[in-house]
């Protein structure tokens, strides 16, 4: 698998495009390291976004889920390209009922229109409480952002 | 398919337990209609919950369908138990550009134990934003909501 | 969502090409029916392609779930491209013991380069025994099928 | 996460299902190693499943990923006891061409009820064809086989 990324200045891209994700900032989350085809992300526990019992919701935790595997996909694109997801299927295996969660996103299938990606959350005390399975497409450069409808 | 709510009550059970999601009243979405194996929400756009192109994030987008995934199941357990998502995916069809999304979830295979539930996502100019199909098990009554770890 | 199929001989072309799916003559697998954007399969139950406790496997239903998706994905593209799995999701909601089963495949979002499919199989007394959720990659003619590594 | 198998004999146990499978034997698929929690399977290229390329059919490849899932998690349950998978998500990163493929399965979420199990089928050239995700309900010995419908 080539994890060679075509953007020198990746780690650069993926921060400033995290940076623009509102739902990540009203949600608290962090992004704490990344790396070709990889990115951690971290996720404090909030109950403005809890479920009925308390824990945090299913959704909470599939958004950062996804914004994991879209930047491990987004730190493998030319730059000016954009990631779309596609479809992700999420199992939860745990209550979300941790102080933090540590989220890790990682390309399994790199590709120059399709890539794979696989991501993780783990509480801080390392219970595996989800996985996600992310289908992403690659936006050329050209077209931009604005062509957005696949 | 056995649509008959084994709870009388059930329309007030699953409002009581859709306003204990505090993620639902973050988001600001409201539970519209309930009958027995399905219910309908609405989520208004809110840029705080963007993603980088100023769409709704995907995760806002799973949120609601997970809900309303979950609360068509709710609609069909008995008094006291409880539903959990074990797992859903999700397919992104179209940007999540609209001002106000319709969201309905609906059970397609009812069970004592295990429901199978759809959810669609739909903009108010009536493109198909999103799709779900979730998996839920239900927690009787006798052990509640305390022993979510299945 | 635009169901007009580029190819006015997409009938035929699925036809064609169904009957180069040696998978389906394996299992014994017919093709029905064919509209735009939509298939209809008949799958026979055969022991040789049974569970452990003599029903058909997850797997043989699923190989019909996948080629309804694609085959009604292949309906909506234009003559000499071809389509691609990308990624299938199933739910198996009854034991597959009946002795016939019908397939349908439906698009749920027409695209020049990825479609989504759903697909769904009863049993001959009206059970639903599984449903599928496809994404589908469109490959251009001029790249063909040999042009398979996305 | 607990991996010790309640059935002391459990790798006998698994055996025996598997070659009760009447799909694996016609797929030509074979049962390698059986370890808690883990089993590993072979399935050699066969054109008689192949699709319209020639390459194996997704769904041949999606039964032997289902069935790895499916022994993973068997080799955790009590004797007698039973397994029935609920849902899968397969992922198809590269055209099946290999003349044999090797395929494993890991249960990640261990369960009383439900487990969750993850497979890939790599190529003998070590290409990562495809990924399962499956959920897996456990059928307790009392109830037996025969309460198939959950």
């Amino acid at each position: 698998m080539d994890f060679t990324p075509p953007n020198l200045d990746y780690a650069e891209a993926v921060r400033a495009s995290f940076a623009n994700q509102a739902m990540m900032a009203s949600l608290g989350a962090t992004l704490e390291t990344v790396t070709p085809g990889k990115v951690t992300l971290a996720l404090p526990f909030n109950a403005d976004f809890g479920q009925q019992h308390g824990y945090l919701h299913a959704g909470a935790i599939a958004s950062v889920l996804d914004s994991a595997c879209g930047y491990a996909a987004f730190s493998l694109i030319p730059e000016g390209a954009e990631i779309l997801t596609i479809e992700f299927k999420t199992n939860l295996l745990a209550p979300a009922s941790a102080k933090r969660f540590d989220v890790s996103g990682q390309v399994i299938k790199p590709g120059r229109r399709i890539m794979v990606a696989e991501a993780k959350a783990e509480s801080d005390d390392r219970r595996l409480i989800a996985t996600m399975t992310a289908t992403l497409i690659v936006m050329p450069a050209r077209q931009g952002a604005s062509d957005a409808a696949h």
